[in-house]
């Protein structure tokens, strides 16, 4: 059982360009080689967290309160939030706010011996490295740079670094870098 | 003759930390396959300029004023800034501000059919971008994450996008990432 970052970023890190608009990263049209990418990390993810920043954007982008069927997920969703979020009628969210551990704990046990993906923002993702609790990052790397926008993961982790698990190339369009994230200090 | 911004990075987009400081990129010892990186790259390059920034950075990490032997250039180098810096003895060194479009005219004379390197920081070679001179990236991705720092080009850099060329892995540490700049609006 993995905890893992999945996600696409612009090659200097950004999620979201400054209007969070991911408008920079549609313009790609399909990749052949991409296409069973998401379909094989997703069969292995029995529950999924994410911010209220990243659930809104899904929420208007599919505008799911005139078609919850859109939900992606069949899996249980944790939605971080401070704020009473309107929910998407059928779909298993879980409205929750505070210890990303004890939500982490709940996750495990919903997700039954799969992985767990935090789907971002970056800031969420920080909380549970700051826990020990996140394990792996498979970034997806779009070929532009953003002047600013929403960081990938705005925390130091330096000591010990992260592991470079495997790179792939896409067509002339995207590179995929997976990393493992150490636990032990000094490890390099 | 192309010219080339080559450069190292922590995977989430910055040159340096917020202290200035490289220390997060020289805990990584040698890694083999990297060996020939540098030399492959440095023996097609006939002109490299930089911003005071870095200038200040090689010549404090290497005490060049104690040490002018220690400059790394054989080549003509442009420094971009406003102040007077003090100059390594014995090295060509040009003191520059203003218009980079006139100073690339300059390179690419002295340069004789090499390429060209713009060796940072990130908004140096943004300005060599603004102006249609910037032809290729070469990105050594370090297993890091640094909570801020010195941004690798503060750009947006979309519509067109640019083309991904090559992806190395060396070893469980590096990926270095090619991109090729577009010059053409609307080719994806």
């Amino acid at each position: 059982m993995k905890t893992q970052y999945y996600t696409a970023m612009s090659v200097n890190g950004y999620l979201a360009d400054e209007n969070n608009s991911l408008d920079w990263l549609f313009q790609f049209g399909d990749v052949e080689s991409m296409q069973d990418s998401y379909p094989r990390f997703i069969e292995q993810i029995g529950a999924v967290a994410m911010g209220s920043t990243t659930y809104e954007w899904v929420l208007n982008h599919e505008k799911l309160l005139e078609h919850p069927e859109k939900w992606p997920y069949s899996i249980p969703s944790w939605v971080f939030s401070t704020r009473q979020l309107p929910l998407v009628p059928g779909a298993d969210i879980r409205l929750v706010q505070g210890d990303v551990a004890r939500v982490h704990a709940e996750m495990v046990e919903a997700a039954a011996g799969k992985n767990i993906w935090i789907a971002g923002g970056g800031d969420l993702v920080g909380q549970f490295h700051d826990h020990g609790l996140l394990d792996e990052l498979i970034l997806t790397v779009a070929p532009v740079m953003l002047r600013a926008g929403a960081p990938l993961l705005p925390r130091n982790v330096v000591t010990p670094p992260m592991k470079l698990v495997r790179v792939e190339q896409h067509g002339d369009v995207y590179a995929v870098l997976v990393y493992a994230v150490q636990r032990e200090a000094g490890g390099a």
